[in-house]
C-alpha cells in the first residue's frame, strides 16, 4: 500500500486498525500488510492540516497546507520477497557512459530467501550478481555498476531516456516474484570552476519557483493541469524549475525528465526562525524529509540540484549546525548532484561554505528600492567573503505582487505593470552577469497562504501574488515580460 | 485672494513676486493684496507635493497625498476695510434659541476706520452696535448675542438652515463697503451622562470614515461625485462621517448640513509616533491646522466634534502633553462642540481624561482574532479605568480589506465575502451597546496610499482596500450588510 | 483499441495503415485489430475539428468544438470471440425487481465458435443458456430476463448500484475468453398520468443544462474536476442534470449512477435550421450518434430520459419526419426510458405527440419581458393543442447572461444581480405548477462558444455567459438564489 | 432662463406655470420671462426621458437617454432689449484674416428700441454701424465684416483664441444694457482636391468617436471629467473627436477650441430606419436640433465638419430627400464649414453627392472578416461610384468589442487582445492610404446603452464595450496600440 502524498499528518487503518502515521504532505510512504485475505477490506486515512504541535515543518506559512490524500495511492499484491526500490547513477568516463544500479531486496518472511536479479536498461542487459540472499525480515542491496556505451545522454534539448527494468526470480528461475521499472537518463551534474555544469556544459537556469496549487484542487493537481503548468513554463522559454518549498509530485518530475527541464528539488521547511528549527520534531521530520524524498526521487534526471532549509536560521551557529547535518545526510544517499539552499541573510549568512551552489532570496525593487544589478553584484560580494567564493550562483528568488486584473496607468506597486516593470528589471540585470548560473523567479502561479494575521497580512486576499500567472493560470502582464527576455537569451546562446 | 486648499505645499506668486508659502493640503489660506491695479496678472501657484524635510503632517501614510489645487480658488476685490470673517454660536436657553455672533473687521489701511455693520439671519435683523472703529492694519471683533425665538433647530432629520448675512457700511450708511453670508443652524451639542447629545436627545453616531480620494480626480473631487458620495451614505442609512483623517472640502461639509449628517472633523495628524511628533515644525503646523479648520468651518452645525491626532503617541507623556495643549487652543476657540482623538492604545492609553469623548480605533476579527462584542466591553473598561468614566464612546474605526471583485467560497481574508463577515460581526455587537454613541466603519470607500515598503505593503495594490465601496464606488457585498444594519437600527429606534 | 471521444473526426492509423474515420466529438467507437504481433506499434489519430463539408453536426454553435483526443482511449487484448456489449433493462412487477440482460458476443475469426456464458448481478447468478454459438465473424445477442426479488432500487436519496458481470468460457469452460463488468442499478421511469415518476414515484427535475467546458482543458475535463462540478451542483440542491448538447463523458455518468442524479442524456444536433437538417450526412450522422449513445450508456440507471435534436426545426413537416424516425430508432433500441427534445417553437411546434415528455425552452426575461408564470401556463396550452396533453411538461431551459465580476447597482442586463433576478422569478414562478415535472436552468457554467458574427455577437466574450458559475466555476450572485430556492423545494417536498 | 441640456423631454415651470417644453436633450434652449418681481420664484422642470410617442429622436439605442438636467442651467437678468446671440465667421483673403459678425438683437418690449452696439475683438475694435433701430416684440440682426490683419490664425498645433465681446448701450451711449462674450478663432476649412484643409493644409483627422456617459454621472459629466478624457485623447496623440451622435456639452467644445483638437459635430439621429425616419415629429425635432446646434456652437473654432443622421436610410429615395432638406437647412446657417453624415450602406448609399465629405462607418474584423485594407479600397469605390469622386473620405467608425479585465491567450473577440488586434490591423490599413482624411475609432469610452432584447443583447451587460477605455476611463489593452500609431503617425508627419 503505497501513498504518494497525504496532507499532512496521515493515520492510515486497515480494517480499523491503525498501520501507522506518517507526517509530512510532500513525501510518499508505504505499509506493507502481510498475509492479507482476500475479500473486501477497508482502507480508512484520518488526515489532519491542524497545525498541531507535533507538526514542526507544517506551520503557518506563506503557502497552503490542504488537507487530504493530495496525491495518488495505490494498492499492490507482493510476494513476501520483492524489490522495495532501485536507484540508477549515471557515470561519465573517457570510455563513456555506465551507471551504477542499486536494488533494495526485501524479505518480510520470516525465512532466509534465495532469489535471482534480471535487469534491463533500455534494451541492454544488466548483469546482476548470479544468486542473492535476503535474510528473515530484512533487506539486502544488490549494487553493480554497468557500461552503457551506447547510451545516449539525457540533455534539455534531447532529453533520451531510458526503461531500466528488474524482475526478481525465485530461486530456480521460472517464476516472477516481482518486477520493478523505473525511468532513468544519463547526465553529469558538476560545479567546476564557478559554473553549473550539465553533462561538462554550463547552464543557466531560467525558469521559476512553483508552487503546487489549485483554487479548484488546492495541492491535488491533476495530471492534465501539472501539463498545462509545464507547457507555459516552456513558453515562456524556460529551462528549470524549483520545487519551492518541498518535494513534488513525481507525476510532474516526469513531465520535467521528458521535456527537458532542469529541476532544483527541495526538502520542507520554509522561513523558519531558529526558534522554530529547535522544535523537538524538527530534526526528525527534516530527516524523514530528506530521506523519502532522495529515495523517492533520485532517478529523475531532471533533478541537478537537492536543496534544503529555504531562508532558515542558517545566520546562526546552531541553524549552520543544522544544515550541515542535513547536508551530509543528501551527501550520504546521493553523491551525484551539487548541494544548495536558498538565503536571504545578506552578509549575515553562515553556511555558504557548505554548499556547492550559492543561492540567493532577494527581490530589489519590491521590497526596497535597491538597484537589482547593483545588488547582485554586492551578494556575490557577500557570497565571496562567506566561504561561497569559486561557486557557482543562483539568484533563487525574486519578483513582485501582481494582482490579476488590476492594471493602472499610476503604475503602483501591485498593478499588473509594476510587476512586469520590476521582473524586467530584475531580468535586464541578472541575464549578462557571467558569474550567475540561474535566476528563478518567484513565482509561477499565484497561490493560496494560511491565513492569519501579523505579515501575512502582506498576501492580500490570503494569497501570494507573485505569480506571472494566477491561481487560474491567466497570464499577467509580466508573461510576455518573461517571454521575451527567456526566449532571446535562449535564441543568443 | 482664497485658496481652499493645496496639497500640500503652496508658493503663491503674485506677478513673479512671493506673496507667501502655506504648508497643509487640507484648511484654506488668503492673501490680502493691497491697491492692485487693473489689467492682466499672473498669479502662480508652486506646489509642492514632496515628503520634504519641513513638511511634518504630510509624511508617507495610510492616504495619498495629492500634488495640486485640489480645492476651488477665489480672487475677490475688497475694500480696505472688510469683513474677515464671522463666526456663529447657537444657544439654547429655557427661553429659548439665542445665537453669539462674532465679526472680525480688518482694516488693510493705515488709517482708523469707522463703519456701520448691519446683520440679518434669516428675517430677523441683527443688531450690532451703532459704530465700529478698526485701528489702522488691524483687526476688529464684533461680537453680540442675539435671541432668535422663532427659529427653528437644526438636526438630522430637519437639517433646518438660515443664512447670516453681515453687510458693512460706511460711517454714514450709503455706501456698502462689505457683505459676507454665512449658512447656520441651531443645535446645541452636549456629552452629559455618558451619552453624546444633540438638542438633548441621545444620538447614536452611525457611519463611516471617509477620504477624499477618487482615481481620476485624486482629492480634488468634483462637487456631482460628492453629491454621489453622499447619496451612497444617505442610501446605507448612515448618519455622520468622520472626516478622517484631515479637514474636508467646505462643500462637503455644506452638503452634510443640507442632509442632517452629523460630522466628526478632525485636524490632520495620523498615526505618529513619539518621534514624528517630536518633529521641529510639528507643534506649528498642527496648531495652524487646527486654527484654520475651527476658523473656516466654525459654521457648519453638521459638525458636532472637532478632533485632533489620530493614532498617534497618547500613550506617552510627552505625546500626552502636545494632546494637552492643542486641545487646549480649540476650546479657546469653540467651546460649544465635544473634543475627541481616536485611540488604538488599548489599556496603555494616557489621554482619555483630557477629550470629552472617549474613541478607539479596533479591527477585531481583521488584526487578531478578538471577539468583537468582548473586546468592546474590555475597550470601555479600559477606558475607564483611564481617566474616560462617564464619557460616551465610539468606535471610530473598525473593518476589513475586501477586495473589490475578489469573491471566493473559501470566505478568506480579502474576500469580499469576508469583509461583509467581519463587518456584519462588528456591527451585530456594537449596536446593542448602551454606552456607544458611534460606530464609524473604516470605511467609505477604498483609498490610494503612499507607495513604499515596510508596513505599507498590507496595503495591496498601494490602497486601504477597506473600503465599503471601491474607489469606483462599486459597492462590495458589505454595502447590503451595512444597509440592513443601519437601517434596521433606525427602524427601531 | 477504444475512443471514448475524439473532437470531432478522428482518422485512427494503426502502423501507418488507417483503421477508420469516426464522426462526432461525442460518441465512442472502436477498431478490432485481428492478429496483432507482439512488439512496438504506433497508433495515430489524425484530429480535425473544422467546420468541413461532411460535418453536418458539429458546425458554428453556441459552444465550441474543441480539438484533440477529449476522452479517454484505450487498448485492450481479446481473444477473436469476445464479448462486444452487455446491456441490463431493470424490470419491475408485482413480484418485484428483475431485469433483463442482453450480451452480444462477437465472432472476428472464420470458424463457427462454441461457449459458455457465465453471469453474475451483485453476489446473485445469472443464469445464460448453456452454450453460445456464434457464426464466423458474426455477432450475436444473448438474452435472458433474471429475477432478483432481493434487488434494492437505484433511487436519487439511494443510488443503489450492482456490478453485472459476465465471463466468457471457451467451450469446456474452463479458459475464460473475456469478461465484462457494468454496473447498474434497477429503477423504473414512467411518464403516467402527466407525470414523470421514477420507481412510481412522481420526479421534480430541478438541475442544470451542463456542457462539458473548462478553460484550461477544454472539453477534456479531468475527472477531479468533474466531481467538483458535481459537488456544486449537489451543493445547489440540484437532482439532476441536462447533458446539453452531447452525450458525456461516461466518467459524468457513473458520478451521476453514484449521487443519485437524474439526467436527460440527448444526441449531437442544437438549434438546426430546416436546412441544416437537409445536409446529405445529417440523418446518418444522427442515426450513428443515437445508436452509439444508447448502446454505450444504456446501463446508466440514472439517466431517465432520451433526447434528440434541441431547438431544431421542428415546426416543420419535413423537420417531423426525421424527428419521428429518430424517436422510433432510439425507442427500437430502449423501450425502458422516456423521450423527448426540447422546443422553442411555442404555438408553432409539431413533434409534441411524438415525444413522451413536453419539454420547452423559453427565456422569460431575457429574450423578452414576458412573465414566466404567465408564459409557463401559456406554453402549457401551446402543448397541449399540440398533442402533448396528459403528457409531463420540462422547462428545458431558462436563464440569463450574468458576467462575472460585473455588479451595478443599476441591475441592467448582463449584471450578476439581474441573472439571480431573472433566474429567481423563473424559479419563483415554475416551482409551484403542479404539471411541471422539471427545470433545468440554462446553464451550469458558462462555455466557450464558436467565434463568428452574426447571432454569436450576443454572445459576448466569445462566450455563454448564462452560468450560475463561470468557466472557473467560480459562483455568480445567482448561485446563492438557486441554492435557496432548489434546496427550499427540498426541504418541503 | 437658459437650459443647456435636459434629457430628454423637459417641461419648464415657473411659479407653478407651464412656459414651455423642449424636446431633445442635447440642445440648450431658453425661456424669456418678462417683469419678474424681485423675490423668491419657483422654477420647476419635469423631466420625462420615456421612449414616449412624441419623441422620435429620443428612441432605444446604443447609448444611453439619461433622465435630468444634464448640463448647466442658468438664470440672467436682463433688459427688455439684449443681444440673443452673437456668431463669428472667420474669413481668409490675401490680404489676410478678416470675420463677419452677425449680432441678434432682441427686443421684448412692445415698443420700438433704438440702441448703440460696441464690439470688440481681442484688442481690436468692432465698428458696428452707429445706431440700431429694434421693432417692438422682434430680433434684429446687425452684421459686419472687419478685416484683423494683425490675428493670429486657430490650429491645432497652435490654437489662438481671442474674445469677442458685443456690448449694447442705451441710445446715448452711457447705460450699457447688455453684453456678450464669445471666444472665437481664425480659421478656414476647405475640402478641395479630394482633402479636408485647415487654412489651407491638408489634415488628417486621427481621433475618436465619443460618448457623454460615466457611471457615476450619467450624462452629466463634470468638468474635471471632461479634462480628464480630453489628457486621455491628447495622450494617445489624437487630434480629433467626433461628438457621436448628438451636439456635445459646451463646455467640452471648449475645451477642443483651447487643445486644438478637432470636431466633427453632429445632430442627434442614429440608425434609424426608413420607418423611423417617417415618424410625423422626425422631421421638425431634426431641423430643431440643427438649428439649435449650429446656432449655440457656430463659434468653436474646433468644429470643422457638421454632420447628420449617423447610419440611417439614406440608400431609400425618401431618406435621400431628408438628408437633402437637411443639409441645406445647415448650409443656409452656416457655409464655413462642409458637411458630411457616416454611412454604413457601402454600394446602396445613395447620399454621398450630397455631402462635402464621404464617412463610412465599417467593422472589419468585428462584423465580418474583411480585411481593412481591401474593404477600405473598396469603400472608396462605392463612394466614387455613387457621386462621392473627388471628396475627402473619413473612415468615420471602426473597432471591436472588448471587455476590460477579459484577457485570454485565446484572443478571442471580446477579449482585449483581440479588440487591439483589430484596431492594430485597422490603423496599419488606413494610415498609409492617401485618399483618407480621417480615422475615427469607434469608440473613446464604453457606453451604457438602452436595455432591450434583440440586436441590443450584442452589447454584453448592456454597455457598447468598444471603448479604448472603459466607462471609469481605465485603459484596455488597444490604448497603447493607438497611442502608438497615432503618435507614430504625428512624428512622422
Amino acid at each position: 500500500m503505497v501513498f504518494k502524498g497525504v496532507s499532512h499528518t496521515a493515520d492510515v487503518y486497515w480494517d480499523g486498525c491503525l498501520l501507522g502515521r506518517h507526517y509530512n504532505a510532500y513525501t510518499p510512504f508505504t505499509f506493507v500488510l502481510p498475509e492479507v485475505e482476500a475479500g473486501e477490506h477497508e482502507i480508512a486515512v484520518l488526515v489532519d492540516n491542524s497545525f498541531h504541535e507535533e507538526s514542526a515543518l507544517h506551520i503557518p506559512n506563506d503557502y497552503y497546507s490542504y488537507g487530504g490524500i493530495i496525491r495518488p495511492a495505490a494498492v499492490e499484491e507482493i510476494a513476501d520477497l520483492f524489490i522495495e526500490r532501485m536507484a540508477f547513477t549515471p557515470l561519465y568516463t573517457e570510455v563513456g557512459w555506465s551507471g551504477r544500479i542499486d536494488v533494495v531486496l526485501r524479505n518480510t518472511s520470516e525465512e532466509r530467501r534465495n532469489a535471482r536479479l534480471h535487469g534491463k536498461l533500455g534494451e541492454w542487459d544488466v548483469p546482476f550478481a548470479e544468486g542473492v540472499i535476503v535474510p528473515p525480515d530484512a533487506t539486502r542491496k544488490v549494487s553493480v555498476t554497468v557500461p552503457f556505451p551506447q547510451a545516449a545522454a539525457w540533455s534539455a534539448s534531447e532529453p533520451q531516456l531510458y526503461p531500466l527494468e528488474a524482475q526478481l526470480f525465485n530461486d530456480d528461475g521460472n517464476r516472477v516474484l516481482d518486477d520493478l521499472i523505473e525511468r532513468v537518463g544519463f547526465r553529469t551534474v558538476s560545479t567546476e570552476g564557478g559554473q553549473l555544469k550539465v553533462n561538462g556544459e554550463p547552464v543557466v537556469l531560467k525558469g521559476f519557483n512553483r508552487h503546487e496549487d489549485h483554487p479548484l484542487c488546492g495541492a491535488a493537481i491533476p495530471y492534465p493541469l501539472m501539463v498545462h503548468d509545464m507547457e507555459l513554463m516552456l513558453d515562456m522559454g524556460a529551462n528549470a524549475v524549483r520545487t519551492s518549498h518541498y518535494p513534488n509530485d513525481e507525476r510532474f518530475l516526469d513531465l520535467c525528465d521528458e521535456r527537458g527541464i532542469f529541476v532544483w528539488e527541495e526538502n520542507h521547511a520554509r522561513g523558519f526562525s531558529l526558534k522554530d528549527m529547535q522544535h523537538p520534531l524538527f530534526e526528525r521530520q527534516c530527516e524523514d524529509c530528506n530521506r523519502e524524498m532522495v529515495e523517492a526521487h533520485i532517478n529523475h534526471p531532471s533533478i541537478i540540484i537537492w536543496a534544503i532549509l529555504n531562508e532558515c536560521a542558517s545566520d546562526t551557529m546552531e541553524g549552520r549546525e543544522m544544515y550541515r547535518k542535513q547536508f551530509d545526510q543528501i551527501r550520504s544517499m546521493d553523491t551525484s548532484r551539487p548541494l544548495s539552499f536558498a538565503s536571504h541573510h545578506r552578509e549575515r549568512e553562515l553556511c555558504f561554505d557548505l554548499a556547492d551552489i550559492v543561492s540567493v532570496n532577494l527581490y530589489p525593487l519590491w521590497y526596497g528600492e535597491e538597484d537589482p544589478y547593483e545588488l547582485c553584484l554586492q551578494a556575490r560580494k557577500w557570497a565571496d567573503d562567506a566561504g561561497g567564493k569559486d561557486k557557482p550562483m543562483i539568484m533563487s528568488e525574486f519578483g513582485a505582487d501582481g494582482f490579476y486584473g488590476y492594471r493602472d496607468p499610476s503604475r503602483v506597486k501591485g498593478t499588473e505593470e509594476r510587476q512586469a516593470d520590476i521582473i524586467q528589471a530584475n531580468l535586464e540585470a541578472y541575464l549578462p552577469l557571467p558569474f550567475l548560473s540561474g535566476m528563478l523567479i518567484w513565482q509561477f502561479c499565484d497561490c493560496r497562504v494560511t491565513e492569519a494575521d501579523g505579515w501575512l497580512l502582506t498576501r492580500a486576499g490570503t494569497q501570494n501574488s507573485k505569480g506571472v500567472v494566477d491561481r487560474y493560470r491567466r497570464p499577467k502582464l509580466a508573461y510576455s515580460v518573461v517571454k521575451d527576455y527567456f526566449s532571446r537569451r535562449n535564441a543568443d546562446s
